[in-house]
């Protein structure tokens, strides 16, 4: 009853397919085009495993590579003319081969669904963006590698929880992120392998009823999202300790402002690309099977992630490479109490059980603490009233460079452990170098 | 020590502040120009309150009113000339005010810092766009309040759990969305009033040195972003149902394969939202009290929940006001085991306790099953089998008709009680009316 | 054809509906328990409602309130016993009061759906717990309130960009934290008005087919989830800095480690709280209208995000009773590079515009920096080669009791101004007491 | 000043460290206890390391040993007291053995931080209980696996946009759910590897200064909770159309409410578990490097997710195993419409371009649905209108089996390509059993 007085009582907006807000609503050309050269190579491939299957004959084979050869060239001289209808990169590329090559445009799309298109494309998309990716994390490695090997000798105070500190190198501590970064690319190279396997199989031209390709890529593109929110989390933490390595010098190549807000934006990414990420996967969420318009979203956040984690490699390896340190600022910056733990392994080499020479020393800074003194300034009298088992060669604790020199075995502070780590990051580059 | 070979080692880049990746990692003109209409307003009204308080003469202010007016023109005209180091829209504005005032340009801040400005310029913008959005929810009300009006003879099933169902009015079900919306506006209208209390307090312009301003800012922002939200959450599950619905009829004004798009699109927003609004509460996380520069990214997510917003709200008055219904399939897809609450319900009437009523029913529903039947071509004698007080007069019960007439309580799906559900909400929009 | 072999085939578990572990994770009895009181109350409310509308009898009634009575005694003992088969907390209730009363308990949910006796329960549950959590932070904003003027004289740095810094009282760093906190109370307490109406309405014992109530109970919890949300990552925020504080001074009352370990468990549970809202918001995305068995999801979410702002409520209580601040040190965290937006003012104040003058003293710190000497150290002449107004009386400007004094107007870091706020939060207190 | 006066000003909480408020908040026993056999086994492997660089003796090795297995038996048998002080399971444990062995337990602990204990017991525990959820996984596929098997015969339609349709096999559908499960497993063996990397290297007592070990588990824990949540997100998937195919059938042998039920509260657990890792992120967010009190909020997130995934693997087999079909209401479910596609085909072996077939397909439709009658009811006529290279053989076209046989590819719907599905996946079974 209702619907034809209905459309005349609401307003005849949406008669037809041309209401102007919907288009808009629907379209994804705007962001979707990045993807033109993926879909050209995507086509190409498909029409030859057309032409193998008899499908096509070689001749509209050719006509259709020629025709997208010739698209391929006008995308990358910034003149292709999106028309009004275009709604994705995928509808662009196919209308603009039809006007070029006319019938047999039309073949291209024999047993292919418009979703296993875009399965391919976003594959062929996301392989060449992790490498991308790739290159620019193991350029940041090499760069803090190299400076780590420069600058071996500064030490400077490790924090935990905010409070207590040890002495550290300060190449130590640059490594340690050089590490977190090499699993980054291990990851980066793992997924590279999982989005590598082509949807489309050997050639399978019939496909299934079923997008379990689609739902692969899903998880694909979720694992996508996700990983480079590691990295950027990872990034971060780079970031973070910077701004205070930052406060130790007093002047920078950079305007100081200009400092500060670089590392406070690679920050602020780690919270977008997390949105990203939980965005996408409430998109998922409760998805019946198979493609829903719902999923166009995917790429909007796969490309952003990708702009974000490149800009905050670029920027980060930018920070890297031009922060100056001030050794003396760093070294100053260690004080006594720092060596309560070295104060603890000295009555351990005594032979008392660790659990009990901790106590101990912690008795020695309450003792300094109670006095208004720094823990080195304690007398040899002070001490041996906590264990007799102190004696005047406690003295030989009180040394920043000894300190450090302890931890020899792998992975530690010492001056030989670090050297050994930056000879191990230098072969893995070579290794994982793509 | 290793400072200045070490720029020297890995690369002169980041030297000055001219670095391009960085330039544009910082910039945000591109997006927050958006907010050139607000930035103008916010910085007339301070010169006047500048002017009150003597700090500019009335000369300076009527030179500076007068140059905002012209920056105003341009921007609105389209001939705003963004130049490089316009990095955002504060500096952009100011830059071009100095080229056409000169010296006076510089008293425009005095007492003002940029995160004064920033605060004052995001809650001007916000409150406008939440008017908007309130209005386009007005409007959507308005055709689901009328379409209800008109259409109130249809019933068809209501749904719980995808699987127990009641006859009850189209309009009903129309108008628990409306309800739902109406809360929608009034929480948008509640958030205005919080977002319209003026960062800068009566003519303070002192301010503090703690940017309470910028914290109270964040919340809103955040409530801002939650509040829309919510609001997707909601139109989407209008998108479900409506989908549904549309599977009802054979036909419709637009070409069935959009129509399901754009629902589908819909309901896709609410993932986008919620990510924008997960990403920006990660952002805000532990960051360090007063302005940092993560903050930047609260922008984008502003702008584009209030895009999703208003093209879903569009969008949904669009497939509201042109969807067309087929009250006869509707109708046919009741069924008589939609009326066992209505069977458990004339056993009520007899005084058997509403537990037990319920279980009785249950049997009747077990025993059609069993016999492969319709509820309602049980014999008398299979109900009394059940419960001796079952007698000729059941065959009342199964009438969907009188079924629905039962619920006449406010807020039930009666012919009388939805329509004063409609002058309810007619007289609700009255009120609500910007 | 399948069915029958088929469940030999896989094995007879899941007949009837004793599978063990679908029965646990079927019930709720574990955590909705917490409940119990306001389930009793909801069932005593309404057992009146039927009453008045003649649907029991006076005396029907009257036993269904002494049952109620004995059941609510038997939990407040604690000797209540769950059975099996008690799936939830309303089934308990219901089945201890059949065994205590008989008949009569099943005339208890005459026209109440166990979704609206969930709703009823959740709401009173969520009203109560709203008040004990204002008058949570009430307490807290008093203690920091006296805190605050019982150590008005205490000056500390003020951080931006955890760089910049300028003299501040600490007692307006606290207050600036009791201010927001005031902002939460209101926001509970407003919400504490929304979830104060009652599902039911005015005796309505129709109801509704569509479950708007719950509807409106799902975004109220939401709203409830994501304001205790803003909540702790406002507490962090106090948290964050008090971490800071705490490196001030020497010592304290508690063992230093217990200290910063709470405030870190504060920001922990930021995050926990996110996560519990963002969990929730995916629960419901694209749920079918009407009641869903994954709603039962909401409740450990209410209680979990309850139960964490109210610790986290008492342990900040606890630090900021107990905190010990050490003058000497905090004020010796002073630096004359903090007074140079002072030095700007200095040249306003003899007419400079705000922006040149910022410009000039970015010169003296420069100037000072490049000398390696403190910024108050410079030289008259130094300064005067800068801009020729600088004259002898600048030394006034190196004083930092006489630097926040400057900060007069409201909201300011002056003493009158902080001790206005003080008068201010006092009063507000008086009103908002519950 | 203000410190004491301070202390008696706010009331004397928090003196000591035995506040009970803050212990409750402090304290992990709770729900960490579960790693009771995580933690002895790693301090068993630690102690002989211990012996074997000769820092503890023969004997004290011994002796611990002896220790240990003590406690070991007291948690299996469910007798170890928790007292007052164990603050989490590594407290406990070695509290409990100072009490068995005295002096020599001490020594346990010589070059293992608390943070190297933790991070071993949770890789400990993860090892396990990724062995159990693959485990369970496997048992599902099998169950999937044989069901496809046994009723490869039955026909139902396949979904896409939850409109258009296809026939296909039910067992086909079956087992694209368990290919992807097969995928869950694959994820969740890899991620064992990773876990397994032992984290104090290779008899590492020196350990390092930063918390790489840390850092890396961090990561390897986000990982455990995005994979359960993929898990979980899947699972989902299947139990949202196992609802549809419930309804399918008019019986059960479940009461029909828990099999909805059950089947919703899955789906609620794709919410839950997002939440968890949401949370888990923000948690990590911006934390300073090394060990965090914040990090506790692990744990909790790790076991719910863990047991969110076994029960819903262990229901999920449960429903997969005694789900009755009725293979007569799958089949009268299809209509021809849904062989619209098959009517394209038929074109392009006449020789028609894909596009152009497509489209005389849809005509095809439209012309039906204009006449009200099915798409097999137009008559040869009727499509000969539409295009001349319709002939008698059309009729070919209407037949259900036919149609599922056109997809003989690897991975179609026809039954020799299921049963090749059967083959593999079972072949896969037995190489990743465990």
């Amino acid at each position: 009853m209702a619907s034809t007085e209905g459309s005349k009582l609401w307003g005849g907006r949406f008669v037809g397919d041309t209401d102007p807000i919907m288009e808009k609503f629907n379209a994804s050309i705007a962001y979707d085009q990045r993807m033109w050269d993926a879909d050209i190579r995507g086509s190409k491939a498909y029409v030859k495993a057309l032409e193998r299957a008899k499908l096509v004959s070689t001749d509209e084979m050719e006509q259709i590579l020629h025709g997208m050869a010739q698209i391929s060239d006008e995308w990358s001289r910034g003149v292709f003319v999106i028309k009004p209808g275009d709604e994705d990169i995928h509808t662009a590329n196919e209308r603009r081969l039809k006007e070029l090559i006319g019938a047999p445009a039309g073949k291209l799309h024999t047993g292919r669904s418009r979703n296993d298109q875009v399965v391919t494309d976003m594959r062929l998309w996301l392989r060449s963006a992790i490498s991308t990716l790739a290159d620019n994390a193991l350029q940041l490695i090499t760069t803090m590698v190299e400076r780590a090997a420069a600058e071996i000798e500064v030490l400077f105070p490790g924090y935990t929880h905010m409070q207590r500190a040890q002495p550290i190198r300060w190449s130590h501590w640059i490594l340690s992120h050089a590490v977190a970064l090499s699993r980054d690319v291990e990851r980066l190279q793992e997924l590279k392998k999982r989005v590598n396997v082509l949807p489309l199989g050997s050639g399978a031209i019939a496909g299934t009823p079923f997008d379990i390709d689609r739902e692969l890529l899903q998880r694909g593109q979720a694992n996508w999202l996700f990983v480079t929110n590691l990295c950027l989390n990872h990034y971060f933490l780079c970031g973070c300790v910077h701004l205070t390595l930052i406060s130790f010098t007093g002047s920078s190549l950079m305007p100081q402002k200009k400092n500060a807000d670089s590392l406070e934006l690679i920050r602020s990414k780690a919270g977008r690309a997390f949105g990203r990420c939980a965005g996408f996967m409430m998109t998922l969420k409760s998805l019946p099977s198979t493609y829903n318009k719902d999923l166009q979203e995917d790429k909007e956040a796969m490309f952003d992630c990708y702009d974000n984690v490149q800009a905050v490699l670029q920027v980060t390896t930018g920070v890297m490479s031009t922060l100056k340190i001030n050794q003396t600022v760093m070294e100053a910056a260690l004080s006594p109490d720092m060596l309560a733990t070295d104060l603890a392994y000295y009555l351990v080499r005594k032979g008392v059980p660790f659990r009990e020479a901790h106590g101990l020393s912690g008795k020695a800074v309450f003792t300094a603490e109670s006095k208004n003194i720094a823990l080195n300034q304690l007398t040899v009298e002070d001490l041996t009233a906590i264990s007799p088992l102190f004696g005047n060669d406690v003295s030989s604790v009180w040394d920043y460079r000894s300190s450090v020199e302890q931890y020899s075995a792998p992975g530690g502070t010492a001056k030989s452990s670090v050297a050994a780590q930056v000879e191990h990051l230098r072969n893995w580059l070579k290794k994982h170098a793509q």
